[in-house]
């Protein structure tokens, strides 16, 4: 599978890697935009929200349950962080490995942005 | 409980639905900043992300099914959508009952934004 997301998984890509479990892994975005830029991840490989079906809706639960715990453990819970799901072309999805993007740590604007 | 939020699912205050089931409420944004700009809510008060616990995470699932089917229903699902849960000041939550942002039927750019 030439996937990059399923590569910093399985260890033969490398990432700053901010948070582990069983089903969920989370790095550091290597194009910041915010001070704070993580990317979540389920581990097993899912395209899109678009092809999120029957047991992997659970996994959008651990990543999010995983989001709440690193906006923590980044000092950022308190002061808010910003989560965001790209699905498909307009929405500028850039890796077709299912990812959040966490973003916090200084104030986000609130716009589609351009 | 003096939450809008509340009031559009108790029907007091008006609201233009496009989806409802047993758990969940989904409205378009009075102020849009997209074509399609939808609020996906749990009928159930929960702050926001810091405050889902135990079996809320539950219901953060069914928020993100409710949107893969609002985008098939929107007409979206293969042009792409935005989903972002903002929590917090920092990532300017305008309304403290938990709501996911659905955006689409535009190119989206791609910046923390201002």
């Amino acid at each position: 599978m030439d996937c990059i997301f399923c590569k910093i998984v399985e260890g033969t890509v490398p990432a700053k890697k901010v948070y582990e479990n069983e089903h969920v892994l989370a790095f550091r975005d290597i194009e910041p935009i915010a001070p704070v830029h993580i990317l979540i991840i389920p581990k097993k490989h899912i395209e899109s929200m678009n092809a999120v079906d029957g047991d992997d809706w659970g996994l959008i639960a651990e990543i999010h349950r995983a989001a709440q715990h690193i906006a923590k453990q980044e000092g950022v819970a308190e002061s808010g962080y910003r989560l965001v799901n790209n699905c498909g072309r307009d929405a500028g999805q850039a890796v077709y490995h299912i990812h959040y993007h966490l973003l916090a740590g200084e104030k986000l604007g609130w716009a589609k942005t351009n």
